[in-house]
């Protein structure tokens, strides 16, 4: 059994599409209980349109909501009563396992290291959203709001992501590569240079060297390592470039009566290979090395990527991450 | 007239490929004139093939070649008779205006620092590709192999790139933005940070803040600032996702017999529609900021990106660049 709490009030299609993807995750898996945070008499009114075991669902009530533009830091002191300082609490004190958000990332990045907490030995909590490649998916770390890292900070969340990836997304020995402008050790900037050989010694997670950004939608590894900026640029340009194309393609094949005949014949094909690129669909980035989970998922999340999100959490806690993150952790301190 | 010496070695398509552009260029434009420079004998040979007006291009001879792989402050040290050494070396004696290659990008980069040096008051030359967006073309500035930029090094690229696209690309009053990770002026890493104010005190350009990656593709801005490794990072993932999301497409299109023949359909007006968007047909990057120019042009250059990057130089020339750049950078140091 598992208890995720749930933002009902965060993201562009809350509460409507939160309040349905958790519907639909308890009615998909049994061992899954939500807490619905947010304005009880708002959340009640649209769950009562829908059938599912009301001992899987219960509200918990959080009379404020934090808007996306709110500066994060001040938002999480001065809210207290707000549905992701609700949440998060909620996390903290043990009453919920997980807790899932499509709402503000700067305040849920914010609220996790502030409320929640980090593990001990953990120095900065990454996060870490899945992106689509040719193969598959690949783990982005860090695309957090921290930025200007160290070199520890980025071993660590080589370590985590490894974790997260060969036991939540079941990839063996997965591939850690650093971001980098070239495939030499000599290469790249003052903190991947100083990284790069203390990744090689790491014993316990299968360093395969740099990866250029060229050859990151091609899967060339499992976990990416990079610094946030770096990583909020990836993720970003991602979304940008895949947007663009996409409206490119379907304004080429506007362009004349013959290919408008032709994009009927191709549309069903090519939507589904199109899906398969889009990086909304695998739910939600954990936001790695807390006490507790925290999942932030895409602002435009619709009822499925919140399900997918929800039911994420309970392979996380199945597979006991933060108490694997805690052991390789202990383990790198013991070594040093 | 504009002496251009064309590197006839680089590239993956080199000689030939050279060789066929800059017989297109010399063909197009009277006041261009061309100096292959290479082995002798190759050259020789592959032109003799062609019909052109011989007073346009002259053979130069270098009997080495760099290799891409070869680390390059090495290559340029030990290789003075090579393709890219001895080229430069024609700029610097001012026996040519520009020098066009297609070869190891770290080769360039380092030989136009080392052979033709900066234009006095440039603290470091940047590599500038323009990128497509859905509205045009936009200046990525810097791409180069120099990371770990410090703020007046941002500075310098938004004014050199606010007069390359004002002036080659005739775009009125370039809009010129930082890459960041949110919009916000207090967003982003120290370099960003301390970069900001810095532009937006710039009265000779038109700085219009923060541009986070997602919005690039959209065209957002004219100029995009931001250091080497950032930049590397953007060029490259945009050829990665794009090339990607085409083989995606075109594996959709094959998917069964309908898609298949609606494939025939689009074919023609999507191949346009891509096209458009493919970074390689924008002529080359220039290294700003030289005392000479120096355009690095795609490692995958055929005929037409050559035949594009030499005619490039002449409205470079024409428009004296590298005088506006200087008095610029004159004005701005007056004021400090």
């Amino acid at each position: 059994m598992i208890r995720v709490a749930v933002d009902a009030m965060g993201g562009d299609y809350a509460p409507e599409e939160i309040i349905a993807g958790a519907v639909d995750a308890v009615k998909e898996n049994k061992e899954i209980k939500v807490l619905l945070v947010g304005q009880e008499q708002v959340v009640r009114e649209k769950l009562s349109g829908f059938t599912y075991d009301k001992n899987q669902i219960t509200v918990v009530h959080a009379s404020e909501v934090i808007a996306t533009e709110e500066p994060p830091v001040n938002a999480i002191r001065k809210k207290k009563d707000s549905s992701i300082v609700v949440g998060m609490n909620l996390v903290k004190n043990k009453e919920a396992d997980a807790f899932v958000s499509a709402g503000s990332s700067g305040a849920i990045l914010v609220g996790g290291q502030v409320i929640v907490g980090r593990i001990k030995g953990v120095e900065r909590p990454p996060l870490a959203p899945l992106i689509p490649t040719e193969t598959g998916v690949s783990l982005l770390i860090d695309c957090g709001a921290n930025v200007d890292a160290r070199p520890s900070h980025l071993v660590q969340f080589a370590r985590m992501g490894s974790i997260y990836m060969e036991h939540v997304m079941n990839i063996n020995r997965p591939r850690v590569a650093i971001v980098n402008i070239g495939a030499e050790e000599e290469k790249g900037n003052a903190l991947v240079k100083e990284t790069f050989p203390l990744l090689k010694a790491c014993k316990d997670i299968h360093f395969i060297g740099s990866i250029e950004a060229r050859e990151i939608p091609h899967g060339a590894a499992d976990v990416i390592v990079c610094e946030a900026f770096v990583g909020n640029v990836i993720l970003k340009l991602y979304e940008g470039v895949g947007a663009t194309l996409i409206s490119k393609v379907k304004t080429g094949m506007m362009a004349d009566l013959r290919s408008k005949i032709g994009a009927l014949l191709v549309k069903p094909a090519l939507k589904d290979t199109l899906k398969s690129f889009d990086a909304s669909r695998y739910g939600g980035a954990p936001l790695l090395g807390l006490n507790g989970l925290v999942v932030k998922t895409h602002g435009n999340s619709k009822a499925n990527e919140v399900k997918n999100s929800i039911i994420q959490c309970l392979t996380f806690q199945k597979q006991g991450i933060n108490e694997k993150i805690k052991e390789s952790l202990a383990k790198a301190s013991q070594k040093e």
